[in-house]
């Protein structure tokens, strides 16, 4: 059974088979390694008892030893109740344990720091915000996965009141700062200015919503979002508090309808929302627009067709160019708050995030480069230190 | 400043410098490491996005190959409130970290297993409870660590319980199992036979009930338990219900008093309280007799001292023969509950991981070698199979 018939940018084969996935997910995707010696007496002594003894009763008489002489302090929980599980919606938090064992690898490979997977068996925010309150001393940060909307919104804005530490739900902002960074790509490549350009996002869920707020606070001011029923606009019957507060900083023009309204004459498209772009409606667009189809594994609409309308394309798909891919920021903002011992991630971090990330790509920036390859090692360094920059500036 | 000048009965200096023990400890004892690679796009396709998605799709279909797919149905919860953390007593989640990281890391290097540290800010039984209830599906077994009693009597209960995985208190069963173990080993060495032993036993915290737990199941019937106020006996003013309970079940002659009037002919003092034994009471004992004084550091009675009346002598420490040392039993209890797909750790499997560690000692036993060194590599393996073997007997 073939899953993903992929092909790189570059052309080559990497058709993905069934068995090969499950084979190497036999049992799970992370191993605990001890950093310490523990082949003798002597290293059990240190290591254990009774030498630990002396590390527990430094950390008594100064709390904020532990940041020295324990993990937790770098360490990212990463943490879901499966609800909104990649596109496969809630399959709970068995099912989404993979995922989140993916994601802990990643932020180990890209980003250096050690991460644990968490995955709770309640979808219940007060739980949830409660359950890590009483874990808070087992680490130094969240990142939030796979937790559906609006849920997810309320839920981070009680744990960062509730946490002393920085907390992200990845699927908000991740997504949010590589759009910014493609972005500020595309305008390079094409010479444009990024305030100006009229965007246009489907989707008003986790990624819909951060991506507004990140170009909003980038300064751009003609944003148009739509959820299933259409445009947001104040008024409109059928939002959550998250649209309609959404809704009355948007839409400057105070537009109401469907995307057909949305998308004539706007130079940019943002598809978060698994829904279907008709070809037709992308030559109503401005002239040289931009493509964001974001969705996957279906983009809104396949890139070789919006490429004849749009001179940039981008998808969320390893096998066309211009992967928007969070990778290239989740393991970057992380290290740089927990270097610079932030306790949030703010909106100013994020845009340093983005920022970063289009240095890298900026020195060969073409058309199918806007950002850069996630296997780029230029990339979570870069980030990092710009997040700390920004996190020290505050 | 030197913290423990320690020698192993060989006579090696193992003295332990504080510098030394706060250097081995910078930045915690655990590290992850990606058990997949991630070098490159096929990489991260098979293990993130998408053909993780798959693999979701899979678990979300049957449950039960969440065991197959992820680390979580082998990963050991080490789980602690801080209340009773070694001989320190209630120094918080924070400072109890180092020794709960250590345990994780004991879990590797002895049984293989992978293990992550989780230290709450609750010491609420019902709290601890709920919250682990709700990680449930993160983690395949709860080793309870450095937890006051009578709680952990309740807690484990409740947990027992609440949870479909194996938990155990390691505190209690851990040491119960060595103690089991080393006494066998002590009876075989002497020729004697367990069951018609006079035991006192001083403590009747964690460690001390579950060792008269553990002697009466192996068929020990005399025994004798004494808190900080004296002899359990039935009627006696300030037991909790933990003490009370066990006092109608041992003390067969209902002696009361002190340690004097329990000591008095017995063959065999456990020390578990870090109260001091006076020397003159061992003269009263039985003739022959074993003396296991295992407060640490610092033993009831010095084992140099005890030498003179006893010739089997045990210490908690690993600077004097015959240490009782609980990595003897857990990393291999856990492991062969694990293997088994047990759900729980009942007292067939405790008497089988102490019956198995005294086989593994029994070639080559002597007064000062009544339980294996915890360097034995066959030791863990031995305990795993009789533990999954008892488990798969019931």
């Amino acid at each position: 059974m073939t899953i993903v018939p992929e092909r790189t940018a570059g052309g080559a084969d990497l058709e993905l088979q069934l068995d090969e996935i499950l084979t190497a997910h036999h049992g799970g995707k992370l191993n605990i390694a001890p950093s310490v010696p523990l082949g003798g007496a002597r290293d059990l002594s240190i290591a254990y008892s009774p030498g630990v003894a002396e590390v527990s009763r430094v950390i008594a008489d100064d709390a904020a030893l532990t940041k020295r002489y324990t993990w937790s302090d770098r360490l990212v929980a990463v943490v879901s109740d499966g609800t909104a599980v990649l596109g496969l919606g809630n399959i709970g938090p068995r099912a989404a344990l993979p995922v989140m064992e993916g994601k802990a690898a990643l932020f180990k490979a890209f980003g250096g720091l050690n991460s644990i997977p968490l995955v709770l068996d309640t979808t219940d925010v007060d739980e949830i915000v409660e359950t890590l309150v009483r874990l808070r001393p087992s680490f130094g940060a969240v990142n939030l996965e796979d937790i559906s909307a609006p849920r997810c919104f309320e839920l981070e804005r009680r744990l960062v009141e509730a946490l002393d530490c920085p907390v992200m739900h990845d699927d908000q902002h991740g997504t949010a700062i590589v759009v910014l960074a493609a972005l500020r790509g595309a305008c390079a490549v094409q010479q444009r200015r990024l305030a100006p350009l009229k965007v246009v996002i489907t989707g008003a869920g986790a990624a819909g919503v951060a991506c507004a707020e990140i170009l909003l606070a980038a300064g751009v001011t003609d944003i148009t979002v739509l959820d299933s029923k259409g445009i947001l606009v104040p008024g409109r019957p059928g939002m959550n508090d998250v649209k309609a507060e959404l809704a009355a900083r948007t839409n400057p023009r105070r537009l109401s309808g469907d995307v057909d309204t949305a998308l004539a004459g706007a130079d940019v498209f943002i598809g978060l929302s698994c829904a279907t772009l008709p070809e037709e409606l992308l030559a109503t667009m401005a002239p040289e627009p931009m493509v964001f189809a974001l969705s996957n594994p279906d983009p809104e609409v396949h890139p070789e067709i919006a490429a004849r309308y749009a001179p940039i394309v981008a998808t969320g798909r390893s096998d066309f160019p211009n992967q928007i891919n969070n990778v290239l920021a989740f393991p970057g903002v992380f290290r740089g708050a927990l270097d610079a011992g932030a306790t949030r991630i703010t909106e100013r971090m994020k845009l340093a995030a983005a920022d970063a990330i289009f240095a890298v790509a900026s020195d060969d920036l073409a058309a199918d480069r806007i950002v850069p390859s996630p296997f780029d090692p230029r990339v979570a360094a870069t980030v990092a230190d710009a997040v700390a920059r920004a996190a020290g500036e505050q």
